[in-house]
């Protein structure tokens, strides 16, 4: 039985007891203007932290010092974050920078530089602005506040193409006394996880050693922030961190303590993905894409995610029309093995309703396309693609392509 | 030394003695109007065939008919192609349409059912008009010709989406005596080829054994069908076709003549292949992306294919902004392993002019950036980037994203 209730409103971090955060504006992007984009979180106490990082071979200087401090595996205070610059193929002088930021949030909070975590996100290739910086990290740290208004600010201060605040917040019961997660995210482009995804940050007040936070994450990653695509574009810089404060005094006695704790994390990781996806960079659909009967789950996810990423399905999406042979047409090119004759594609309404069958036995079901027609009119819509293969499954979420996402990434 | 002659203008398949065409309109699109789409092939002579063919699991079928006659090995004297339906998805009917078309063409030349090819391109899903295609047939097999403007209009009749004719002839000196080698293609979307690529047919009065032919198809299709991209995706019905109907008498006795008809064919394959790329789907670049410094040739390509595929690179690319960081973040997420550190990348002008080295050491170098701004701001560009860990290399050939191709692949 759940004992899981989510907090509406969420305020995001400050939900969690015993985490701060200070929020300031630096013009990290040169524009002469008052955007906040410098996010400060403090833990009150020594946190344990888990966290993913990018697999992208130029991962960006902060994602490298990120991995040197998990790989310490002690505690942490604080995590600085930016918007507005990636601090991505900056080479020397972009780690310098980031540690740079590492030291100057030691120092403003009274702990030492490798408490620390930095994470940047935006522009690729330039040098952060780190007088302006640097004094954006001293005020930060002035104004640390758990108010819910500093909550928001700090989940808005992340965020770079989004047009919406992404946060959640959970409670659950542990041991008769109760245990919160909270998340904040940014997403937008460049979109397809490997591993971990652009910046979320999580927070709970459990008592959970570090190793079993990093199982716990890395668990609740896989079907969430790794199973969302809007471009197919995995960036320089995604990192989801978790720290997990001890304030409850909660501790994970049992299997059931265990379970409830993976059950809340889930929910706040797989609420952040959706989130993400859901803004992805002017799309106008969600597409919840289920491949089933594959031989192993390795081929279920290459069918759904060269289904999720092509141009010609996405642009069809985009159009609002059915177009289930480009679909098909993807998945015959998606380097898995199967019979052609076997597959079955049905269309599924996104609420209730039946699903719609498509195509099985090799040919369309061209009677039922006026149902699957009204079906993906919606704005979103589930599609179940059964290989015939075998019982491995993957669920990917994804979005449509449009004219708008390409004049927006003409330029920067 | 090179013998090769371009024939300027190509009027395509019927500047190769010993085949003649026939061109019809159908109505296959159910349009009502009067638009070529059946166009028929024939050879005076039993001809050589080789062929390559999607490797999409959803081959349509004319490929699975095709790879059937192409196994048996045996001397082929027509294809029948049309255009405006794919054939594709179809189940058994589709099949039967499929080997109706060439049993309907065989007893319209006086030849066997097992010489004649069949090749459709359109649609997915749907079946042929096949009463219209069988008299489409007699029509063309009645006026078959070798006149210039039959081959002009045969070329025209297989195009979908494709805004100009691709035609392409060569001679060249085997032996003191003349060989042709002429070839016709259609392409714009759907295109990514694996194996084979959208439908080309190549014809030589070369005298040459299938299964040399074969092997000289294979290696030509390598570096020219297989090293283009405009979405990314692989379609159902690839088919390349080489006919050799030994009309010259020439026959390959020296390395020498081996290497002189290669050379031909390649030079067919090729310029073929670009004006695919250069004609896909409301394209403004064409981008030469050349991967160098790899350990394997497996490894650049996988890196070439992320970076030309890419939607973030290829909407920057249409942008004509020269945005190298999602180039290579592209090239980090690819899935091979490099040290950043050691890339080098360069943009080059298409033609004359020196390379603009723009990211070396880990870090960009800025003040080149008016200088690759020029250059990317052309309708045609090179890339160069160098991993820094092998000797093998990719090239190929990749075109922009507009806002254009989302809108008209919206529906179909």
């Amino acid at each position: 039985m759940s004992h899981l209730t989510p907090v509406n409103p969420s305020h995001g971090l400050v939900d969690v007891p015993g985490f701060r955060v200070g929020v300031t504006a630096c013009d990290i992007r040169n524009k002469g203007n008052d955007r906040l984009d410098l996010t400060l979180l403090a833990s009150d106490r020594p946190a344990a932290a888990a966290a993913v990082f990018t697999r992208n071979r130029f991962a960006a200087a902060p994602v490298l010092h990120g991995r040197r401090l998990l790989a310490g595996g002690r505690p942490v205070r604080a995590i600085v974050a930016n918007s507005g610059n990636a601090n991505a193929c900056t080479g020397q002088e972009g780690m310098a920078d980031t540690e740079t930021m590492a030291a100057h949030t030691a120092s403003a909070l009274g702990c030492e530089d490798h408490e620390v975590f930095v994470c940047s996100t935006g522009r690729i290739g330039e040098r952060l602005p780190m007088e302006r910086i640097k004094a954006g990290i001293a005020r930060a740290a002035t104004g640390l506040s758990d108010a819910p208004e500093a909550g928001c600010k700090a989940a808005d201060a992340i965020l770079t193409s989004d047009t919406r605040r992404k946060v959640v917040t959970v409670r659950t019961q542990i041991g008769g006394r109760t245990v919160t997660v909270a998340g904040i995210a940014k997403g937008a482009g460049m979109i397809q996880p490997d591993m971990a995804t652009m910046l979320a940050f999580i927070a709970t007040d459990a008592s959970i050693p570090a190793p079993d936070l990093q199982s716990f994450l890395t668990t609740a990653v896989g079907p969430t922030f790794n199973a969302v695509t809007v471009d197919g574009d995995t960036s320089t810089n995604d990192t989801v961190l978790l720290l997990a404060n001890h304030m409850s005094g909660v501790t994970l006695e049992s299997a059931a303590d265990r379970a409830a704790f993976a059950e809340a994390l889930l929910h706040v990781c797989d609420d952040l993905a959706r989130k993400i996806v859901g803004d992805g960079e002017k799309i106008t659909k969600v597409v919840d894409l289920r491949v089933e009967g594959a031989a192993t789950q390795a081929d279920a996810e290459k069918v759904a995610r060269t289904i999720g990423n092509s141009l010609l399905v996405k642009s069809s999406w985009f159009g609002g029309d059915p177009n289930w042979g480009r679909l098909l047409d993807a998945a015959g090119y998606a380097g898995v093995d199967f019979d052609p004759d076997r597959v079955v594609l049905d269309y599924l309404p996104c609420e209730k309703g039946d699903p719609v069958p498509v195509f099985a036995k090799g040919q369309a079901i061209h009677a039922n396309k006026p149902l699957w027609k009204a079906l993906v009119a919606a704005p979103q819509f589930g599609i179940r693609l059964h290989l015939g293969g075998g019982e491995a499954t993957f669920r990917l979420l994804a979005s449509d392509l449009t004219d708008g996402y390409v004049n927006f990434n003409k330029s920067e």
